[in-house]
């Protein structure tokens, strides 16, 4: 594919190229390999030498300055965080099975990954810049890649709050899994803002400004916003419906994947979960009678806040369809809604409904060969190489 | 009552007195009167005149002090918020519904209301007392009122993170809507920890002290908890279950009440929503078909973020039963869960589902005193004198 991706990623376009592991894969471990990592992007990659890269810190700063790679990289202190990043629109299959989403791809299990990124702190880049403290102001980027579905046609961009730009956690990124950040995920830099939406970490950042207000881009004022089921997205006003920033509770069903045929006996079910915006996961329920009675999956540790936590649990699959639901609850005792029919959104974002695949359990067959990828018992996962 | 408290409010208990105000009279404003505030208690009331009271700041401090009322009330800046106080208990009847729980008061409609709280600022006295800030301590509060159904009987407690503590919302208070503190709400000092659940807020208070991790006390390490809907809450550990701390997002029908008789015709009904520590609502949508299609409900600004915001919504009644849904979405873009039996726990906390009531309406009729209170339009309630 020339990106260095693997190549069973599920391509949902090649220009601009959006694609996501099969869930399965992303099962095998906290931290995602590069070829791995789903790939969300609204234009053409802009090819960036480091050496002609710069972002320009302007607006409602005292300084405003520019940095090159050599000053971002050698001026400022590094500092590393796991944090996964999640398209807003990652399970919007599920929302699609409820009215359809013209326009808006059909991202599975898979638009969902974590790295551990290491750049300089924003924070430290707007100090450096003397930003202004006032309450209630947005930092914005700006980046060069054009993207022919926004009306007008525009460069990428976003905003958050200023009060999350000075979290210790967002970083303007140029490493990825100890690996320059590549060019498809954004280098030679990027924002990462963990716990919002990944929309916000805008990849090959070239414009930082401290401003009033939020970014009045596209993808801020007009798209990655919750409108009413009946509103008609085409001609909803800039500032419609609820923005996305912090991500909510969620969590997903990696293995089985959806569909799968898995022979009868012990069946090892695994997924994520995550609270959103640096909360912690309290528990999560798996159930295998659509919700009626529950089970606690155990849950792995995460190396930081802004990480997901996998889980698994070993249920006993007996013949026939089966229906595996699983719900987080997170530290505050909130839990997640259950139906993605009352979740259903014009643009197909947020979807955290409960998680839930079918599958069907076979009589049990001596004949390993039978089984499909979805079956295979943790031991025979296997990080990408 | 001798207490100050209106003659219409539902006792559950009367020692400890646990009562709150029918839910349409919380309609009548963002404030709720002092006489119509809803009253959660473990034992019975201390009686502490001011000039008796005494508060002891001590743990991880480098001063521990003793503040005298007259030395917190003339010794630190006074700070007002408005604040939305609410039962980690309210709305518990609709769990009742799915199964039973015993030994809990079938609180419904209206364990949560609103007042200006004054008082100081919890972070100028910790500072005061030269507290440690190390990450992930803990501010342990105690009470001298005794809690018969603690195990072992103990006087009341609870805790909240440091952090929250150091936040300019969280009130030692001494002031409710601008009287002394009413004994019966905690008077003559309290803490009031907005976008927590009230059980955090604790009344009397008379030690605060720093410490490495959560109270011990009964109602921290014990009750206010979310167990798995399968445990046992009379053999559960300590520890066990998720510590409820900030509120989930949340709403509720107030008008018309459950079980009313209205006339067909325009109905207005009213209600209230809230996101819980801080975040903001970003919609409240309202149904009269279960849920199936939604309008979007009228908000009334908040005087503040840690504040309800009351809404209102006109709709046709017809004749024959009718079932009114409410849900809010929180500015995140996140909403709520849909049905009480999903959320169903074995202690009855923090039902955040779907508010619905089930009303009749009767044909129209000519005359108006075949209305029962809860079919008033808005302009005939009044608030409590």
């Amino acid at each position: 594919m020339g990106r260095g991706k693997r190549a069973d990623l599920i391509v949902h376009e090649g220009l601009p190229f959006n694609a996501e592991p099969p869930g399965e894969v992303l099962a095998t471990g906290e931290i995602t390999a590069l070829d791995t990592f789903y790939c969300r992007n609204h234009g053409a990659f802009p090819h960036i030498p480091p050496q002609q890269w710069r972002v320009r810190v302007e607006g409602m700063v005292d300084k405003p300055l520019t940095l090159t790679y050599e000053q971002l990289t050698n001026g400022f202190s590094a500092h590393s965080v796991v944090a996964t990043l999640v398209c807003a629109g990652n399970r919007r299959a599920e929302l699609l099975k409820v009215r359809p989403i013209p326009g808006k791809d059909p991202w599975a299990h898979g638009a969902i990954s974590t790295a551990e990124w290491r750049g300089a702190r924003l924070a430290d880049i707007l100090d450096a810049a003397g930003v202004c403290h006032e309450d209630g102001l947005h930092v914005a980027f700006n980046a060069p890649d054009v993207a022919p579905e926004a009306s007008p046609v525009q460069a990428y961009g976003g905003s958050i709050p200023l009060s999350k730009a000075m979290s210790s956690e967002v970083l303007l990124a140029w490493q990825m899994n100890s690996e320059p950040l590549p060019r498809v995920h954004g280098g030679p830099v990027r924002v990462v803002v963990p716990g919002y939406i990944g929309a916000r970490s805008v990849k090959w950042v070239n414009t930082i400004t401290v401003q009033p207000g939020p970014s009045e881009n596209y993808f801020q004022a007009l798209d990655y916003r919750i409108l009413p089921a009946e509103s008609d997205p085409d001609t909803a006003a800039p500032g419609e419906g609820i923005s996305l920033s912090s991500l909510p509770l969620n969590c997903d069903i990696l293995v089985p994947g959806d569909g799968a045929e898995i022979p009868a006996g012990p069946l090892t079910i695994h997924g994520w979960a995550l609270a959103g915006d640096g909360r912690g996961i309290g528990r999560v329920d798996v159930s295998v009678d659509g919700g009626h009675t529950w089970r606690q999956a155990d849950l792995q540790p995460a190396t930081s806040r802004w990480s997901w936590r996998l889980w698994s649990l070993t249920v006993e699959a007996q013949s026939g369809p089966m229906t595996l639901t699983a719900r987080a609850w997170d530290d505050t005792g909130a839990t997640q809604p259950e139906s993605p029919a009352a979740l259903w959104n014009p643009r197909g974002y947020a979807n955290n409904a409960w998680a839930q695949v079918e599958v069907t359990v076979l009589p049990c067959s001596p004949d390993p060969t039978n089984h499909r990828p979805a079956e295979k018992p943790t031991s025979e996962l296997r990080p990408p190489s």
